[in-house]
This record gives structure tokens, C-alpha cells and sequence, in this order.
């Protein structure tokens, strides 16, 4: 099956073009656009994106007011005093069909660099009853992320030291993709990156063209949206006996 | 009860000094000053932290090697040939009893300034099987999170939409603070700190007050350490039957 031609904006975060995750992205580039595949590529260390919050994110922030991070964010994305690097990010975001977030995990988490991204880029305020969680945004697009990490696979597994890498990605999958409407399909993990020869750089590049070429039959992570009757109103609760048997955590707020 | 007294580090990330935060952060180091202990505060913002990792922090990185993080880290950290700036963190970390993490919760995480300290000031290697997770180079120290959102208890509760508190802040309390060999305290979590007026401020001072008025009586978290017979070597995978009836994801990973 071929997959319809997307719009497809990567957003990448690693220091050295060639390091293994460097490679990785030029190689699956090159397939996704011998594909007909149009992409634009965030690559936030080239692209010298700037990191952290703060008031000269928002133009529109009156010099002596207190800054409050959420109403600041809101009212300068209402009122189009975003600084024009979030802008270009914003833009782009909207142009694509598909997302995909490409970084190693640094501390269980992503890079400050892609952190930022998401923290000046997102429109944020967890206080909302809106259209979150499965609404949204960004609803009609779809992503997922591309990831490296040093463990094995044993290590984040369901009894792993590390917890369980759907665990350790559900901030990311559920409390920002799928937060601002995407669809999420599943991660692509690359585990002990660090060993990897050539023949383990390939497996790599071969489980992200696969995910390319079956693109369109791959079925999201089904997370419950927020509100269309699973969830008690207003305290956002899950209702009682949705979720399967034993089944506790994270887990239960995906529809089996 | 009264503790004995403490040498303190407060690392904090919130860019408004007039903020809840900055406010609170002022009340109880007033308190903590008071009782005698000696703090010392990493203040993110007013330092104006670098947050990105770049090849630019490892001085004995040669231009022309490939930059892998870990390896560069490492070696660099082993030939003490970080920067002065990130050399400064380490000092204040070695020199601490006990570490307080200090940040709101941006999109289910730490604020980018913060991840970035965490991934330029740690020695981090989630390949490495030796003193790690209740193991490490802050064995003997106690650490906890103080953290606001703008989110209710409900939202945060075991069956609520954001996923639950303590799994949320897992990555941080157990891959972070516990990894690298702190006793972890139960964190101080401030809920809808955003609609909060002078008397929400003043009950969260007393919830840090109680805290470090108590402090020696707390207990930590009981994560399961990883050289002591819980794990099986070398998958690191929990050992059978070690976790309660029904529990599974990170709760099987402290022990009751």
C-alpha cells in the first residue's frame, strides 16, 4: 500500500549532523522526498532556536506588567505579538499534514532545545476546558516521534528499571501531540543507539521508511478524547468501569 | 519536631520574580534563614543559564570529532574540562545536603531552562549499569520537588486526564533525582495556582514551611534500588511478584 503524498514538517533536535540521529534524518529525508513527499524540516540547533521563555516572547507585554507565562502566551498569540521565530514555527506547523518529532532522550525526556520549542511555540494552559485532548489546533493532522535512547528495550519495559517507554513518552504523545488535536501513531524507538553499527544504523532507517510506506494503515494510539462522554464533567476524571480489568495509570486512558 | 540544620540548594526556573512562584520562593527562604539553615539558590532566570548543550561545553572536545552527548560529557566531566558555569552547579549540588527542585509545570515537564541545567550540569549515560538509581555520586543527599500548575487535583488524580501526579513528575522524582542517588521526599504540588488569591498564597507557604519544619521526620519514597536484589541482572527488569496484587507501570518500581 502507497501512502498519499503529505505535507510533512520534522522538527529535529540533535547538536551533530553526524551523529547517529543525523544520519538517520538524511536518510529517511531522502526517501520521504523520493516519495513525493513535500518536508520541512525544524532543525533546531542550525536553526540556533532560542530556548527559553521569557518577556521578550511577547510583544505586547506592557514592560511593567507581571509576567504570567500562560495569559502572556495567550494574549500575544490573540493579538499577533509573537516574536516572528515562533511565528515561522507556527506557520509551518499549520502548513503540515504530518508531524514528526525527532530527538534522543536526554534525561527521560526531550532536549532543553526542543523543550523550549514546545514551551514558546504551544499555545499552553492546562486550566482549559476547551478544545483539548483529541480537539484542537492541530486536530486532522497526524504525528509521532522518533526516538533514540542508550537502554535496552528490557530496561523500559512493562517491569523495566526505567519505566516503560509508552510511560516515559505519554507527556509527549498524549499531553502534547495528542493535547493539541493530532492524531498519534506509535512512537519509532531506536534503543542502545550507542552500539550501533552499520547494520544497526540500517534496521533503523528501514523501521522509519516501513512507517513511511504504510503510513496511511497505521492506526493511531487511541486515546480518549476529552469530551465526547468518557470523561466526568467538570472534574475530568475518567468515568468508573471503562478501563479493562487490572488495568491502572497511564494506560487506562487509552479505549481499548 | 525540629530539623537539624540544613545546607540547601533551591534550584529555581521561573523567569517573574513577582510571580506565585517568585513570591513563594521569597517566603520560605525567609523561613528557611530564620531557622538557621544555610541556602544557597541556583536562580535560572537571573542567571541567565545557558539551557542548550552544545559542543561549546566540553572544552577538551576536539572541532573536528563527532559529538556524541554522553561520551562527551563524560570525558569531558573526567578531565575537568567543563565549563566554569556548569563547573559552578556542581560545586553548589556537591556542597548540599539538600536539594530542592523549584519550577512551574510547562506542558507536563520542566521548563526548558531547567531541562537544560539537568542535561548540561548531569553526567548522564543510560547505558551504564553501575551506581545508579539509589546508588551515585548524591548518595547520602535528600532532594523533593516543589512545583505549581494550573490544573485541579482531579485532573492530576490516578483516573484524571493529565495522568497522575506522581507519574507525571516519575521521570523527574525517580530518573532524575533518584538516579543519580538522592532520597526522594514526597514533592510539594500547588494546584490552580493561577486563580489563587493572598489566602491560597499563604496555605501553599505553610504546606513549604511544614515541610522543612518536619523534615527530618519525613519519609522518602521507597523507589526500589537497582543492585539489591529487586532486579534481575542483567535485563534490569523487576523480579516476579515483587510488586503488590493489580499494580503495574511505575508503581511497581517503589516498594510498600
Amino acid at each position: 500500500m502507497t501512502s498519499t503524498n503529505k505535507k510533512i514538517l520534522i522538527v529535529f533536535a540533535h547538536p551533530e549532523e553526524k551523529s547517529f540521529n543525523g544520519s538517520l534524518l538524511k536518510a529517511y529525508v531522502k526517501h520521504l522526498e523520493s516519495k513525493g513527499h513535500q518536508v520541512k524540516i525544524s532543525d533546531l540547533y542550525k536553526q540556533n532556536f532560542k530556548a527559553v521563555v521569557d518577556r521578550d516572547d511577547f510583544l505586547n507585554l506592557d514592560k511593567n506588567a507581571r509576567f504570567q507565562q500562560a495569559a502572556a502566551s495567550y494574549g500575544a498569540y490573540a493579538a499577533k505579538q509573537l516574536t516572528p521565530d515562533v511565528v515561522a514555527e507556527q506557520e509551518k506547523l499549520l502548513w503540515a499534514d504530518t508531524i514528526i518529532f525527532h530527538f534522543p532522550i536526554w534525561w527521560f525526556g526531550l532536549p532543553a532545545i526542543l523543550k523550549g520549542w514546545v514551551d514558546r511555540t504551544g499555545e499552553y494552559s492546562d486550566t482549559r476546558f476547551g478544545d483539548r485532548y483529541g480537539e484542537g489546533i492541530f486536530a486532522g493532522k497526524k504525528a509521532f516521534v522518533i526516538t533514540t535512547c542508550g537502554g535496552s528495550p528490557d530496561q523500559y519495559s512493562d517491569r523495566g528499571i526505567n519505566g516503560q517507554m509508552d510511560h516515559v513518552l505519554f507527556t509527549i504523545n498524549h499531553g502534547l501531540l495528542f493535547y493539541t488535536g493530532c492524531e498519534v501513531l506509535p512512537p519509532i524507538v531506536i534503543y542502545q543507539t550507542d552500539g550501533r553499527k552499520e547494520e544497526g544504523f540500517k534496521e533503523a532507517v528501514d523501521l522509519v521508511k516501513e512507517r513511511i510506506d504504510k503510513f496511511d494503515s497505521v492506526k493511531p494510539i487511541n486515546y480518549r478524547k476529552q469530551n465526547f462522554g468518557d470523561y466526568e464533567i467538570p472534574s475530568l476524571r475518567l468515568k468508573a468501569g471503562l478501563e479493562q480489568p487490572g488495568e491502572t495509570g497511564y494506560d487506562i486512558h487509552i479505549a481499548k
